[in-house]
């Protein structure tokens, strides 16, 4: 993780800004021999993308997503794959205003501090646009995982209203905008994000991702724990505030004696976790459980309602967001997340392997 | 990030033991004639040391810190800085059970899985001695951040009971066996892990750690992200399980008209930040303001309770832990914690000063 | 170094194939503010281009640069930086043969044994195409290195037939087809190609690059070496057999007074070194003198003159090269070695600042 | 590469000053359960230490290391593995003129220009002391390698006089002071170097490494060469100012016919490449050939005779070197050279697995 890269042998490099040509990235690592077209990577940018429900921004782009390399024939070659998606929708026009004025909550102020330049059309690089880059290096790290990971997410809590667990159905997440697990709060989320569209205002969210069908054995100490890099990978992510594996901030508050994943012996010589409290990882490395992460994104900061603010020559500014609007940037993330799950898992299956190529697929014992 | 090495150009790389013979690690990147001798490190290390109090495992160890390199006539030399201590205190008798049998919630059964092997004892590389060593980098790096940057943790939730905003005194975090800051607080808890002791349970905390007199303009787009570093560093230390930033998972609850940190000017041209919910941090880049971090630590793994394990073999066994127990792993993680917020925001000042050699240190506007 | 990204804060990633839909690259770690458009890179990517004399391959390529991302209104931002160009000549059908059968020499036989896969089409990802984009990012470097630090390069050798250091006229190496800087023996070589053209036969080279205004400082112990760097920038060059700094392979036959440069003061405080034996670089740090490098490049594989070999199958066959034939590919390489030089120091710029903000920039003493 | 820190998955990073209390490495990334204790790597440290025959610094050491991590019950554990050696023999009496006077060829004035102080005793951290680590780390990497890959070095040529390829003896290297492999050549040798000890001066040389038994498909495009990482791993090495893969700088005197290195099958499906001088490694990619390297090593710096310099006050002075006088440097570097030969091979068998499990380890067609 520095600059524009991310991972260490599976490993993306993503480049371009909200309203320049286009955007792209550059996926190193792949092993060869995998099949993979553009076919593989569009469904999960259309699931990311906006406009495709009134609750997410309307920026019309299809988002059309171009392989450039490192595929021969239908097969990865080994070599670098680049991904490319044109800009079509660039209406520079709207945002001439905020070249001068900081939007609070955005980056606008601290790149200006950083760098003494920034491009603010939309955001520059600072736009959420990027993220369709993780998305569609994520779809790449699904294929090096194989079938045997499953990877999904959910949101689980907006604005404070939390999901059921007693409710959850994975199928509702593919029925609702707002890839909601349980379908009474589907209807609720609804209604509040209605109002919050009329007024302007925004809301937070909290999501959820999950995979199963994970190997035990990936991550590494100390400083290569999988939930250390999983951590990095999630508050990458535009907005994201927090993160947590398993129970997370809940586990502070438990006991010792509650919190204890305890371990019977399946018939077929695996073992039988009683509880996952730890999120399937414990000292950084995986146990063969789901790995379960959750990171809360901050309300949208882009709103109607005028804001106190600063502009680039020190004077004191309302700043009031105009046009596109999206009431809760958290439920775009939900496929954002879970391309940072599937990034970082494939890029510790090729560490573990380079280190240890005949750990077992799964966690049965005796090892040997 | 990656092995056992943390860091991009201020990196460090830890090594060791807990009953091996020695534990230690480097210290690259530091930039040359900084004054720096033992007695620099030696207080962090003697503040973090187990045995200090009745709360924390009695083991006794003077974790005396030797510096082998790259330190000449009392000045950094731009060389790697390596730092040492000795394992004084092996008593390994007391390990012999658990070389077959995996503790719930520890590390053992994911080394054996990845590797096949495991120093098991005192938990061997995953035993929390290795945090003695990020004290002692993190040390060093305050050298780095000079005296105008000042780091403090506190130890602000234990068991589920939270210290009172309101009482905050940073003076209490030195006058009890906590480092807590609301007096009160201290002595419920105090009550509170004389029962755990007792009974051999053990319980979680939540730490908030603190750096004031951040430049801005710290950390990058978009994966050297401050944020994301910083989430990786609390994460990776040992029984974590959440970190936070700012309002953190509070602000997946807040509208965006709550969120706005608002601005306006100071008389002397800087930025006066109306409120800090982004906790410093905006885009992945250092706002100016104080960087605040909370990170939750789970219930201590190791309670006299009998639990439901299994052992190398596959059989089911019972496993309880003897010996030494420290009833709350958290308290011990408040040096570590802020350790590893230096040391995050030393290598950042460095990675920003190549970029951005003439960025400003404060939020002064206009900035050129 | 690794995959497909050079640098460690200065750092490019290049991705593309010969015969793909265009190659192109990612120059992160750049400064902000810093003059660029396309402009500033067409001309050494002009300089390198096939085509542009008859002692080189003949594919016609306008090799045109594009800028997508990390400029904004004719200055960098610090984002990372996608230059793209359009793979236009892609005569797929010269190139059906070489899918079953290894041309000698190539890359052919390597990337079957390790991939399992090839895009075999004009050579692919190791095709000298790649290099298009190492002369584009070099482009880049030179900004970063400002004005100061002059970066040329020469062709020293050809077929064992050496210029005349005595001869040496930097003005000479733009006016004839194989940057020679010897006029002498640019008749020589002229002669010799056009046999060597003639009978399908090849011939290798060596390559001088020369840094003028390099501050002293750069570079690192122990593997941030200055040379070492340098080493594997230039032997990552296609056909590149050889590197050497300074005196180089010469000084393993001197004595240590004939190699001793000794130093002597001029009048303004500076370092006057009577020598460069070192090449410029001493302990892997730069001294402030030129920094001086050669390379070898091998005799161009792809010959007219049928050569046993074997196929996929692992039966014995012959290869002989057909269509588009370079004499001396170690022509194309000064442009190439240029930009490697200036990637290589910039990338030891900015990593010198980050640690040593306040050096100095010439060779003056006393230092402080 | 960067810092003190060489390698990407197998990981090595050294500290320590030549008059400090010791030296060390991290050898980081190593597999678990290979048998190493240190009987394993001490005959190579007692290879290339001082003072064992009378053409090397009379520097009594005993040079004796110390495993301190990652090894349990004499299997490595998968953890980092921390090296250590006493420093015995400080004599820093002798060093005190050197602490103003910069000795030309040594990397005195480049640590002052760049760090502003150095610790000046027997040249602190730039002392070839430090490659006593780099064999050590190499004593690890040929276990990660295992019995197959076989790894030996020679010098081939003193002061200019090389030995006769056809009276090349492996078994002569161990016979004589030199690691000469033609015993007419050590002879001469042997004179030689009594005269240049007599005289005070010194002089350069050239090694040879060569790896049999390696593994076809280690390395990768296109800067993760196997031959770029070599040429970095054997620049870094002190006193080395070239480097050469197979024919090397002679290539470039070759045409394409003579350099071809033609291919017919074997009985048992493997290719049997007619010649090798590509060095084992062709698009930077190894062909299962032995990987062949060279290295020129400049004549040691440090000689009796009085040479003109500056000090740092720069004031203009001469420096004389007075003590242990080391008259060929390069004699000590071909251990050392073997070493980075192993670690680059270590470290590239892990990445090549991690990307290519199924790669074959010998060069058979077809390869499925």
């Amino acid at each position: 993780m520095s600059h524009n890269t991310f991972g260490h042998l599976f490993r993306f490099t993503t480049w371009g800004e909200s309203h320049g040509p286009a955007i792209g990235c550059v996926v190193d690592g792949v092993p060869p021999r995998l099949a993979l077209t553009e076919a593989d990577i569009q469904p999960f940018l259309d699931r990311r993308r906006p406009g495709q429900s009134k609750f997410v921004t309307q920026r019309q782009e299809p988002d059309q997503v171009r392989i450039l390399s490192g595929v021969f024939e239908g097969l990865t070659t080994g070599t670098p794959i680049a991904l490319h998606i044109e800009n079509t929708d660039q209406r520079s026009k709207d945002y001439s205003e905020i070249a001068e004025r900081f939007r609070p909550g955005h980056a606008d102020i601290t790149y200006e501090l950083k760098y003494g330049i920034r491009d603010y059309r939309g955001g520059g690089r600072s736009s959420a646009r990027e993220t369709a880059m993780r998305v569609a290096a994520g779809a790449v790290a699904r294929k090096v995982l194989g079938p045997e990971v499953r990877i999904r997410g959910a949101l689980v809590a907006m604005g404070g209203d939390w999901v059921d667990p007693a409710a959850w159905d994975w199928a509702a997440v593919e029925e609702n905008a707002f890839f909601c697990p349980d379908r009474a709060a589907a209807v609720r989320w609804e209604e509040r994000l209605l109002d919050l569209r009329k007024s302007g205002n925004s809301v937070g969210a909290v999501i959820e991702v999950v995979a199963e069908g994970v190997p035990p054995g990936l991550g590494a100490p100390i400083y290569g724990k999988l939930d250390a890099d999983l951590a990095a990978a999630l508050m990458s992510i535009n907005a994201v505030k927090g993160v947590e594996i398993g129970d997370g901030f809940g586990a502070a508050a438990l006991t010792g004696e509650e919190n204890a994943d305890e371990m019977r012996m399946n018939a077929d010589g695996t073992v039988a976790y009683q509880a996952n409290h730890a999120g399937g990882i414990l000292g950084g490395i995986s146990t063969g459980q789901p790995i379960v992460a959750r990171f809360a994104v901050k309300p949208t900061s882009s709103i109607l309602t005028p804001r106190a603010s600063v502009d680039r020559q020190g004077q004191e500014v309302e700043v009031q967001t105009k046009g596109r609007h999206d009431p809760c940037v958290g439920i775009r993330a939900v496929p954002v997340g879970e391309a940072m799950l599937a990034i970082v898992l494939a890029d510790h299956l090729l560490r573990h392997r380079a280190q240890n190529p005949d750990a077992p697929s799964v966690a049965r014992l005796p090892r040997n």
